[in-house]
């Protein structure tokens, strides 16, 4: 029997044109182009656990993955140039490491963080198009803020989640703890090119979710950001936002954020 | 005979999937695309004039376009909605404004100013790839400026630029005036989310030329570029580009740098 090494690896990929993360046979997947390549470094299948399955179009910068790799071709520099250069800049390899034997990218996970991105201008921007939601109406950060702090905790969520059958017809617990969620604004260079400029400053206008549970269900962060962005337009206020939680109906939920401005930005270990 | 104003516009685009900005038969520009969309507002074909005719995969931020209009379909603020919202958000329309009768985009441009950025990293970044030119190899900002100094004021670019023909099949002149060039390490947050990082931190590495000239060749910045990024890796020295200036002969210079990293970023007006 070939002896193996468990490989953890950290992947960034631009979401743009992926049916998401994970394999799904026929459709072009991150976690797909992934395998084919490390199955041919390795030479033999290899299949990748991963930290988080992104939907189409979701971005990562901090996904993790683990895998079984034959210990006589691992070879963490080589790989990485190999499938840097292969990929053509859209999924990046970041980081490959030998990990402990138990390891797994999905149950070792102590925490998962997602950026949600809103480009909160009247004008819109052509090189943040493909990482933001562009959204003409001003935002209300404090009051999104406000509608933030309702959510953190551990509830169920299933105002905010798809809910999954179980293999057995059973219904999947819905309940999760969020242990941070706050909406900034960037600070940075002004669009304009006028110099540096505040957070609020019109010229600059990126608003961003920072959001940190122990997991996400289904399309939750997007579901979650949808309500938080009607509450900064003034749509709905930060207790609808409480109501529509203790309610456990989706049908009281906003229409959620589209995937374009999210980002899986880091996992936690121990 | 219709009475018309002349338009001064605005327009930010990714140039990566157009072969340039002017107007070409068969194939996507920049301008084509504006020309259709303007001629169906205004009711009548338009003529677009630019500052900077931008080449295939080249980006612009702070295009300056001009034309003219029949007054009584002339409505800002509706062709600026109405323009962003046709485009997707890949041509973007920052501003419209009537001008003066007798201003020309290209006529009265007193200076344009092109931004070039290299992606200065060990490992790419997906979501830089359509903006900059990513360059494993470390460099050397320093060298890269004492270079840059050597091409400031007037000289003749025939080293630098693809010498056109005018029409009489006489060689056209490539005498222009460089009134800055400056190389600068972008500070900003560290891609890994590891704070605020200086401009020289390994985390960062985008590294920004800003140069600024009355007016430019053909390819010139890219292949000024490509020469400064060879001195940066240690491949040329400062002295050599002062003397492949001199020799007004393409073949001492480097390849111009891709298309990428260029960013026509303003253009200057009395």
């Amino acid at each position: 029997m070939t002896e193996t090494v468990r490989v953890r690896m950290l992947v960034a990929y631009d979401g743009t044109d992926f049916r998401g993360f994970a394999v799904n046979e026929g459709v072009r997947t991150v976690a797909g182009e992934l395998q084919v390549r490390l199955s041919a470094l390795c030479g033999v299948p290899v299949t990748l656990t991963c930290a988080g399955r992104t939907d189409a179009g979701v971005h990562g910068w901090g996904q993790v993955v683990s895998f079984d790799a034959p210990t006589d071709r691992f070879d963490p520099k080589r790989w990485t140039a190999s499938l840097n250069k292969q990929s053509g800049g859209v999924v990046v390899v970041r980081d490959i490491a030998q990990a402990a034997p138990d390891f797994d990218a999905r149950f070792s996970a102590k925490w998962r963080r997602y950026r949600y991105t809103v480009l909160n201008r009247p004008i819109p921007d052509p090189f943040l198009r493909h990482t933001s939601w562009w959204m003409p109406a001003p935002l209300d950060i404090d009051a999104m803020n406000d509608a933030a702090t309702r959510i953190v905790g551990e509830h169920d969520f299933a105002s905010f989640c798809r809910r999954p059958e179980r293999a057995d017809g059973t219904p999947a617990s819905l309940v999760r703890r969020i242990l941070d969620a706050t909406w900034s604004a960037v600070e940075g260079e002004a669009a304009d090119g006028s110099g540096d400029v505040g957070g609020n400053d019109p010229r600059n206008g990126i608003v961003r979710l920072e959001i940190t549970a122990t997991a996400f269900c289904h399309q939750m962060v997007r579901s979650l950001v949808g309500c938080m962005v009607d509450v900064g337009r003034g749509r709905r206020t930060p207790d609808d936002m409480a109501r529509t939680l203790v309610a456990k109906d989706r049908a009281t939920a906003s229409q959620p954020a589209p995937s374009v401005g999210l980002c899986l930005w880091e996992v936690g270990y121990d």
